[in-house]
């Protein structure tokens, strides 16, 4: 019987190493505490060698649109909703005690004194790391948000079979 | 030494194919937005052959309530609670802008301009698709949430083990 | 080809025997109902016989601070956040209808009413069950969160690097 001649462990063990180790974040949230978290988790990763994918949709988006950009649609709802809707990593509130913006203006300030990056320079961070940010087609559409109010570097587009191809080949899958 | 023979690249294929491709997602918000991006990715993963299952849990529970649903419980605490919790997937708020319901209608007709389908319309693809809509036993008791209340179709409720169960054989798992 | 002798599906099995089931948990939530649902699948998971870690950040660490505990930093800033963002899992509010508190007693009342557990007891169990508690340094030092205001029995701190070499390991990694 020469099958005992194979050692499962040899073998698991290679499956792990030969398995690309990948990880994807959805970030729907535009909310400060939560971008930070998934970019410190982004970062993170790629630093450990592993392939990083951000898929930005919804409020999410908010973090790749320059500062202040308001939306470009044509129709009123989505241009007023748009206006509601400010872009810019710099101005993402707390998801708790913002307090008009006091709040977070307060946690910002918390983090420079303690040369904590923020959300813009741990994207740059990322970015550099090579994570591959994914802006998600369907709800840009839906809330006006077109691709020239975005941050440089952002060019990749696409919709959600794109994620779940990525998504079931990754080992850490994120929902944000 | 015969273990040679094996390619370790023909075992892993074999693997990851026979591996079946299952998908779950904890619903727990009953935002416009989240529930979106949930049924979103549920049906976009079912349309490309995966097992999905989504485990519907606290406010994620109002999106398979009957419109304007409120608690049959007897205690009036709970029969308060579902006063205020009222349930349908017509009704879900968005997590930002809700406005009292003048920005989530806004969003609405966005959507229905742009043709796109809305949270009920999602829900019974993914239901077509075959995904699988299980309603957690222990919130909904904790809601004063009965079987009755419910959209039909739903007819599986469960507890946290066989969302375990269905978890760790998960290649994508999500808590929405 | 003595490769023929090996049965692929004895192969797969005993990978999936031999893989460690581990769970992990970031909980960036302090909410009721979101604390509630981690420590619930947590439990159910350990109970099971999986490995849980559950790593606590930002709003998260309330849960595992003690009851009323404010930030003893020693800058205003953190202290007057510290002030602001009360720890204690009995004080956790609901992400809906906390309604200034009204609306989480009410919610608190129908759990004893039910005999439900509630977030202090469920923390025991996890505890009891050999749950890992990891409170994340990097977000204890933005809030002004220290070791000494934390409740018994938490031992472990870390950050990104430990949470990403247990993830990468997970059967079910979840983000609440």
């Amino acid at each position: 019987m020469n099958a005992t001649q194979i050692e499962p462990t040899a073998t698991l063990a290679h499956l792990q190493e030969s398995k690309p180790e990948k990880v994807t974040i959805v970030l729907l949230s535009g909310d400060l505490d939560r971008a930070m978290a998934a970019f410190i988790i982004a970062t993170g990763a790629a630093a450990m060698g592993m392939q990083v994918t951000v898929f930005f949709t919804f409020w999410g988006l908010n973090t790749i649109r320059k500062n202040g950009a308001t939306s470009s649609a044509k129709d009123w709802l989505r241009r007023m909703f748009g206006l509601l809707n400010k872009g810019g990593a710099e101005s993402l509130p707390l998801s708790r005690f913002h307090f008009g913006g006091i709040g977070t203006k307060m946690m910002q300030k918390v983090m420079k004194q303690n040369r904590m990056p923020g959300v813009p320079e741990l994207m740059q961070t990322a970015l550099d790391l090579g994570v591959r940010f994914i802006a998600c087609t369907t709800t840009m559409g839906l809330m006006g948000i077109t691709k020239d109010t975005l941050i440089d570097g952002i060019d990749q587009f696409a919709g959600v079979t794109t994620y779940l191809a990525e998504a079931k080949q990754g080992s850490v899958n994120l929902f944000i």
